[in-house]
């Protein structure tokens, strides 16, 4: 029997469930990551509806899949034919913003560069800039505890949090954190909810810092022979506190080319960095890089000049899924060990007989390695899912982690086992236990 | 019965039983926190010493109370007559600095200055900076999740710690967070344990971020005709990103000039302002200060010419402890809200009939009125007791906090339900429960 007719009673709104759509909504981004269409979906307006629709799935013990924008990329975000899928891309308020105190404070549903847009107006930045800003939401760089390039410098979405409005799966309504820049009044429940993808409740309001708007960056592009030199002068211009610093391999370099010569087909590697401040270091920059073997170097404040430089690491991804299918990992390193990693990398690509291209965030050690296979080619969708969990083992040897950014998801739970004691792992399922006793809320996904 | 000639045979070594010894282990800074002299003291080498102690009290139901330095100002660190206290203080080793990776592994009784020394051989800052930092313990600083002057800019401890080792109250050690910049692979354990003042682990051993040594800092300090002047300048000049804003009252500055005349008879009230880079923002920040009625101000580069200028922050809280018996408070409130507190503590004083200095972190909204009575005198000791309260009900009411820095611990333990709902607390106790089911883990603090 549905529990649609009753639940929409409850609501008093009408559910989605025509399959054409709930299907569109039971899905991320992840190609590989198994999905079927929702019983329903609600598109929520209000906490106060996401209170009463879990407070319903508990009592009939409904699974709920939490979604935004859908941009994830490790199946965070599917559901099963049981589920309620509760989207909240129409809770897309931005609530107040107070410039004075340099915070915001939205709706889940917002989309990360809209807030940043917003707060402009004030002179102020919302920094945290995940690939997917233009449409991923506030609440899905929550849940992932999303970085992106500016991490080098600013940290990740948790460090630009204060405070959450988080229905939990009873649903009561509460709050963790506070609005001023201190809080020690209770333990850290905040820091709980960032990151858990959806397993512990559902975060409906967020309260970030905002911060004076940093100046139109400076940047540096740089070639070099192959990637163990760009790698060991990246790690050390961390040292001029970049805004951003992205290393590409020779692979995407050649698939960039292939389709937007941009003259970088003599280059094994690429580092782009960034200034925010202090561009007088520009000089001693590109001599850093001199000192570890660069080809060619040129470090410009020109905004119109940069975007042309920066143009290849937009280019990367697209210019590898136009190789053919494309599986998009996703690993956080010690940024010691990218050039090693990406030797090992290599050695994959090999054994598998696939193209690997790896770009990523060198700075802060979160490397991308994408894998393409042709369309089509079943044998070689194998052996990308194959390379797929090899590469995580890789980073985990060297010292890493399985995710860096797109989160655990579906698809990389069966490969955290070797990173996790068993205290941490029946921790973990004590704090799902406290918080969502009936365990409806994303169920197969991040925990173990 | 005692507990410790078992514990001495479980350990392999000698705990402190003398009283004149196990007292001065037994309390932090804090002056009216209740405390007795716990029945033993042990003061830990190792984890695997931690480890065995807490098996032991947990099988037994021994209370434990874990100290770093004791500099604590809440009654954190106090014990009762049945308790064991552990001492971290001989676990003081840096364990590993990593300048490549931008990390420092060290022992929770290692003092934040001797890291921060050390780590500046390699160019690199250990950034939060408690005022207590010359004899605080890392551990200490992630217990209370301590701030300092460098907050405005860097964020408080939890903005720095990448991982930690805790020792559970079975015994049991675990891991949480990673050396790696990005770690999304579990739950966010790692923020809990931080300022959970020893109510839920003990950390043994800390991993945390270094960053490349910022510049010597310029300094400005500004004089203004009152406190709501002063104030309003300081949340304009957040615009400048400070690497410290300070803010001090009429009633410090005149327990300064009557110790140490610096010439600040005239003032209402001052500023203190740092930048660790934009060295150009001098001079609009001294025009801010001037829209917003300074009397006068001064912008310097010179680092012997800044000692002089931030000598007077120094000096503020021994002035006030000159004129009396202190009692230091800590509340954390919204920046827009410092002038409007600052009037009601005013008001408080003259009700009480007290001196209360105010002078605190202004960027971050943390301020620290000090009550001043009497040495000796009783009804003044009562009275300052019932302003110290009251203070934290006057931050609750502007939407602040009844700590930013200090900790609940035992002091402010019945001040803090009208900031916390029941569901937060019941959230609280069921994480108790489960980290620290016999409840040894330094009972009645912190927690409701």
């Amino acid at each position: 029997m549905s529990f649609v007719p009753e639940l929409e009673k409850v609501l008093g709104v009408s559910l989605i469930t025509d399959p054409d759509i709930t299907s569109s909504y039971s899905k991320d981004q992840a190609p590989f990551a198994p999905f079927a269409p929702a019983k329903a979906v609600l598109l929520a307006r209000s906490t106060e509806e996401v209170s009463k629709a879990l407070a319903f799935c508990s009592e009939h013990k409904i699974p709920v899949v939490t979604r935004g924008a859908g941009s994830g990329l490790s199946g965070g975000a599917n559901a099963d034919a049981d589920s309620l899928v509760i989207s909240l891309e129409k809770m897309n308020s931005i609530i107040e913003i107070d410039p004075a105190n340099q915070w915001a404070k939205v709706q889940a549903g917002v989309i990360n560069l809209d807030l940043d847009t917003a707060v402009k107006e004030f002179g102020m930045a919302y920094l945290p800039d995940p690939a997917s800003r233009d449409w991923s939401t506030l609440g899905g760089n929550v849940a992932t505890n999303a970085g992106g390039m500016c991490c080098v410098k600013y940290g990740v979405t948790s460090h630009h949090v204060r405070a959450l409005k988080v229905v939990l799966s009873t649903g009561e309504i509460i709050e963790v954190g506070k609005a001023t820049k201190k809080f020690v009044t209770t333990l850290d429940l905040m820091h709980l909810f960032i990151g858990s993808e959806g397993t512990l409740g559902i975060v409906t309001e967020i309260t970030v810092n905002i911060v004076p708007r940093p100046k139109s960056p400076a940047t540096l592009i740089a070639t070099f022979p192959n990637i163990t030199q760009a790698a060991s002068a990246s790690t050390e211009l961390l040292k001029y506190r970049p805004s951003m610093l992205e290393i590409i391999d020779q692979t995407t370099l050649k698939a960039v080319e292939k389709w937007h010569p941009l003259g970088f087909e003599v280059a094994g590697s690429i580092l782009l960095m960034q200034l925010d401040e202090n561009f007088e270091l520009g000089d001693a920059a590109v001599a850093t890089c001199q000192s570890h073997g660069m080809i060619d170097g040129m470090f410009t404040t020109e905004a119109s000049e940069a975007a042309d430089l920066i143009r290849v690491r937009k280019l990367a991804y697209p210019a590898l899924e136009r190789l053919g299918a494309t599986l998009l990992d996703d690993v956080a390193l010690p940024v010691t060990k990218i050039a090693e990693f990406v030797g090992k990398v290599e050695h994959l690509a090999k054994k598998y007989d696939l193209t690997i291209g790896i770009f990523g965030h060198a700075g802060d050690g979160n490397m991308h390695p994408t894998i393409v296979h042709d369309h089509g080619d079943v044998e070689g969708e194998k052996r990308a899912k194959s390379a797929f969990a090899e590469i995580v083992g890789v980073a985990q040897e060297l010292g890493g982690s399985a995710s860096g950014e797109h989160g655990i998801g579906s698809i990389k739970r069966g490969l955290v086992k070797d990173e996790v004691s068993q205290s941490v792992i029946d921790i973990q399922r004590g704090i799902k236990q406290l918080l969502d006793p009936s365990g409806i809320l994303n169920p197969g996904k991040k925990l173990p």
